[in-house]
């Protein structure tokens, strides 16, 4: 285990324990001497969330080249499906396609760029009709198959991409310590073993235990949340061993899952809000995080819901070439309707109402889609500020799945002017449909 | 939510909080009341695994019906896929195919019957041969692609499947609370909205929380309990609501991703040594366990690790037709080299050390194979009776997955010869490689 440091190789199970706790207990003592108001027992508990990293393997590319390429390559596909080559008739699938890409395309008003990890460079200054389809590795064979790739060829190619991610994430020569456990959230690619599992094998990191958080889709942050809370909590009350630092890394490769004969609204829809995203947070036990000045969040409550009989409006299903998307457009409606119950829910457990939140907290939403943040904006009664992050994201990054989140989290600790102690009201969707949220308090890392 | 008692759906977030805290306390009074000797703050956030129910949705068929099937199909698959029909190969290739069966294919003195749970009820007194193909939904249209079904198809299957499972083990018409957290365990399935998201949402049980643990392989168990012991230890100090019970869920179809065409000898194995399993149990705290005299088994400690340099010797990807397993056979030299220094750390962290353990502990082993069984046997110096009910398990079910531990665990809980409070130690083994362990403890369920 080259990046252990030696001393803590060498400690038994129970002294590891002793130690994290005698960490801890300084941690409070510190405060407390310190004059900084004691949080009271349930501190000891806490996490906070820090260290956010974003991951990137390709240039994000302008939304009107995205447009224009994917417009040009579903016509190009339904050509060769429909096997028409006559130059009019090849036009009048273009202009048809075209009208349909500029009427239900996500517009760069909206989405400024994404990250599109299939995607040359060259695909920034231009047209996919100039550089061809084979630029693209999984329409190199279009031509025999106008779905594209197949669903193992596509998974080896995020498994390629994971693998490069992680190199990014842990350098092979950095000497940092390992997490104790290292949670993979994604809804875009699964292998056994995974790309972390492989990670940690080759850099021999016996004491890092891996969790898959898969297939819970653009909320998958929460449940992450939950178990890595969860981890440190059960670690601090001696159910397992003690733990100091919980990675949590999101990989979402969602162009993966393209293909170009889905030609429906709702597909134009979702294959121009997505981007692919990728980034990787940490938790620590709040104490050890004060003591390493760690600016963060703390996470204060959770809550997860499924709302009664809407698991019709949003499916991912495995396919034989990708996984498959449906997203109905009654989907703002739905949390329209319901996320009003949520929040108040939240706020109840930190003992906030709904004014107070509004007057003193910040918001961090799921930015689905332009009009999900319209209509949790109107229920909740929030002002345009108060949505801002979220609406930054979606238009830097576009609809990232289970990544969004925590880009929308570290924007929060970034920023100057959301000061220390301010609580982060946060919340996001997916498949179920699944509604669910965590008050949050930012922390600026003073001892 | 019509399965919620009025009481508790009137409550407040904190007003549960206090409820689920008093019960607690006063479990905790009434046990030292009562002169049971109380075990330590420790346990006031211990888990216990309880209320275990098989769930199944076919006879299990024996083995050597199993295996004839096997080779039938095999053989029938490989002359389409060949194009031949004179009766002279056909009967050569029946003959090859049969004779590979008969000598890679799991023994019948080693497992008596698996649940398959694609196969019609005439499969256990009819050969496939006279049946026909078409009697198994995946295999109908064999003749135009002798891979069998494709991947949606199967996932389809599934869904179908997990809905007659989740039908029994939450009865329409039954009264019982709904869980806190319903925790669904599978590497053989994947929907969004899964199985139990559409369940939770049709019975509107909008304060249960689901999670998948999902693409973890035969280990799945362990990243459950950790979730489970998490999430219980996460609301026993107020980081979400209160929880009294969490649900644990393992559905593995596993027969649903055969391909008659993969005929290499670890297909061969594989396909004879895997069978379909379900099951469902609960995570309470002990405190609120012991009122309700509760047999199960407490988690005391837990450990995971990934074996160094092990990753290609197990794989489980996703293709087109099916997912796509691949064994190697010296899995069993891997796990037996690195078993004793797994099951000592887990003995270090509850002050045991493996010489009491084997003369005080039972052991529940994940039978990924007889020779697994054999090789950790003898790297612990066990007797054949400690593994007897790991043996047993694999003899009645096969290869369950994930399932297979959960089956275990049940046996210990129901076996009269078992005292409470013998420590059980249980280990799990799957894709990383990844060696995955509890020490558990029998509770009888006196208050």
């Amino acid at each position: 285990m080259p990046n252990v440091p030696p001393d803590l190789t060498r400690l038994s199970l129970d002294d590891k324990r002793r130690l994290v706790f005698r960490q801890l207990q300084a941690g409070k003592e510190q405060e407390q001497g310190r004059g900084v108001p004691h949080q009271g027992d349930r501190d000891g508990f806490a996490a906070l969330i820090t260290d956010f990293e974003p991951l990137s393997v390709a240039r994000p590319l302008p939304q009107h080249r995205l447009l224009e390429s994917m417009a040009w390559l579903m016509a190009h596909a339904r050509c060769i499906k429909e096997g028409i080559r006559a130059p009019a008739r090849v036009q009048a699938v273009w202009d048809e396609v075209t009208t349909q890409v500029a009427h239900y395309g996500v517009s760069p008003d909206i989405i400024r760029q994404r990250e599109i990890a299939l995607a040359p460079a060259a695909c920034a200054d231009h047209a996919l009709a100039d550089l061809g389809v084979d630029a693209i590795p999984i329409y190199a064979d279009l031509h025999t198959d106008p779905h594209g790739a197949l669903l193992d060829r596509r998974m080896a190619l995020y498994a390629a991409c994971v693998d490069q991610l992680l190199d990014q994430a842990y350098p092979p020569t950095e000497a940092r310590t390992p997490p104790d456990d290292l949670i993979h959230v994604t809804c875009s690619g699964y292998l056994a073993p995974s790309p972390v599992e492989r990670l940690v094998s080759r850099r021999r990191w016996t004491e890092t235990t891996v969790t898959h958080a898969y297939h819970m889709g653009c909320y998958g942050a929460f449940p992450a949340l939950r178990m890595a809370v969860g981890f440190l909590a059960a670690s601090q009350v001696g159910l397992s061993q003690p733990k100091r630092r919980i990675d949590v890394l999101h990989t979402e490769y969602l162009s993966l899952h393209a293909d170009p004969l889905k030609q429906a609204p709702a597909d134009i829809v979702s294959t121009s809000l997505f981007g692919d995203g990728f980034i990787k947070y940490a938790l620590y036990p709040v104490t050890l995080a004060r003591q390493q000045r760690k600016r963060g969040l703390k996470v204060l409550t959770l809550k997860e819901s499924i709302i009664p009989d809407s698991a019709r409006e949003m499916t991912w299903n495995l396919a034989p070439h990708a996984f498959d998307m449906y997203l109905s457009k009654d989907i703002p409606l739905w949390i329209g309707d319901h996320i009003l119950a949520l929040v108040e829910a939240l706020l109840r457990s930190v003992h906030l109402d709904l004014t107070q939140a509004r007057h003193q907290c910040v918001f961090a939403i799921h930015p689905g889609g332009a009009r999900i943040l319209d209509v949790v904006k109107q229920a909740l009664r929030l002002e345009e500020a108060q949505v801002a992050a979220s609406r930054k994201v979606l238009y830097e990054h576009g609809n990232m799945s289970s990544a969004t989140i925590p880009y929308i989290w570290r924007e929060i600790v970034a920023d100057q002017n959301i000061p220390a102690g301010t609580r982060v009201i946060s919340m996001a969707f997916g498949p179920g449909l699944t509604a669910t949220g965590a008050v949050l308090e930012k922390s600026e890392g003073a001892v």
